[in-house]
């Protein structure tokens, strides 16, 4: 009998999304998260959290779990034949005040249908208004970890999926330093369910403390005008990244979805300046940084 | 002998980005246009003027005429076989500071290949942070003007595809209270090229009147913080339009235009607030007035 059925991970993503909250409200220091309840004409809803600090600046962390007949359009965009499905996740995205605190993501999700397909997927990844490449090290060194106790093959694979999925194309720039991305996780990738599932717990539990490392060390920290514009330009980049390519956010718009639980993504003040020259340092050095393909993990600090 | 040819187009069309940005320099009445030239490796090349002044924070009036080879996945698109092509047009946005000054768009342009292909495109449309009948009204009926001097049909169905083409979907709203859009206009429309050409530019010498005449009329009204906040959620949603759904913006992105001419059109500061609710009447007003169909001509103002 399988007893890691879809109910028992709705429920573990539920507690996931509880202590999350704990968490962050414990780093913001002041605000307290908003719940709005939603439910989906078709089947099933969700719990959309949101903070609005002194600390976080505009922050979600989304739980749903959605079911029944898939439209055959998404069907066919999944390869799949007609069927029955359950979709559920927690979504994050946080923009915090300080300048010199990275806004951060996290998705984990579980998919399944009525015909005997499921998998995994989720991904976590940094986007520091100013790269400092010590909490970038620090950052990918703790996923490699949360990765090796899964499988050995996972980190390398998963952070160069991320550096090509969170990568904006006009640009030629990645969103920030990455992190690890995984989809369509199931057991043609060699591993039990129980296996997949154990590391998506993982990566879910890591979120919390991997943030607050680096939140910690930088928002004390003193700043400046320019580092608050560079700020609200860099912030400019992530609308462009989630309105024109990120696959989640077209997926919601094109189906429906509740909007508001997901553009809440989209940071609290944005600047959008014609032809931004980077002139200070900081800038420039964030900006060489935004590439594909930089072993974090191994990086040289100076 | 054809005497409409492509560079005389592109000649008068260089002539109008001129006109314009001398009559959007007395409206705004401090501040100039600056120029960057651009060249396309492929051929062709640009003259994007900015201005960002105390009346119009952040505007554009773009001028580009490019040739050459048509990459295959675009000809594929528009359905025609491979060939050489001329494309030019002038393009602006201007992103008012005043709140009750409404946003603007215009966009006039030609096509035509080595095949014997050809058309015009283009449109007008207003986008007010809060809608005034009045203003709807006399735009609307100055539109209609310059369509019903070309055609009797004209205004009818540019009015109707502006509403359908500046549309939100995933809100349900229009972007704003529409104007004209026009596309692949050419001798199937039942008019000579001419005729068309006179009417492209009629649009085109319309755009200075039309605006300055509502510019002027808001832009010494005052204002309060509401109105202002209220202006940056508006402006949130011209970036949803634009980034998600705007054809010309994804065309930019896609064939590896100049990203800083095609992105000019966002605005200079922007709030996007979770789940915001119109309070105001003024708010409530105008967000019931974002809708396809208003039949502004004959609107009854109260």
């Amino acid at each position: 009998m399988d007893i890691l059925t879809s109910a028992h991970i709705i429920d573990w993503f539920k507690g996931l999304q509880d202590r999350i909250c704990i968490g962050l409200e414990q780093l913001d220091g002041s605000a307290k998260f908003q719940q709005d309840l939603w439910d989906r004409p078709e089947g099933g809803g969700g719990r959309t959290r949101i903070i609005q600090g002194e600390g976080i600046e505009k922050g979600g962390v989304n739980f749903s779990a959605v079911q029944g007949e898939m439209p055959e359009v998404i069907a066919k965009g999944l390869g799949l034949a007609p069927n029955n499905f359950v979709a559920t996740g927690v979504s994050i995205v946080l923009h915090p005040q300080h300048p010199l605190v990275p806004i951060i993501h996290m998705n984990v999700r579980y998919f399944e249908t009525d015909q005997g397909d499921w998998w995994f997927g989720g991904g976590i990844d940094l986007t520091p208004h100013q790269v400092y490449p010590e909490d970038a090290q620090e950052f990918h060194q703790g996923l490699k970890q949360v990765c090796d106790s899964f499988d050995g093959k996972a980190y390398g694979e998963f952070k160069e999926w991320a550096d090509n999925y969170f990568y904006i194309p006009h640009r030629q720039e990645t969103r920030g330093i990455g992190g690890i991305f995984f989809d369509r996780l199931n057991e043609s990738y060699g591993r039990s369910k129980l296996d997949i599932w154990r590391f998506v717990q993982a990566v879910g539990e890591a979120f919390v403390p991997l943030y607050s490392s680096i939140y910690r060390r930088r928002v004390s920290m003193d700043y400046t005008p320019a580092d608050r514009n560079w700020q609200m330009i860099r912030r400019g980049r992530y609308v462009e990244f989630n309105l024109v390519y990120d696959r989640g956010t077209k997926f919601g718009l094109q189906t429906n979805g509740r909007i508001e639980s997901i553009l809440m993504s989209l940071p609290p003040v944005v600047h959008y300046e014609y032809n931004y020259q980077t002139t200070e340092d900081f800038e420039k050095q964030t900006q060489s940084l935004l590439k594909k393909g930089v072993d974090w993990v191994n990086y040289t600090i100076v």
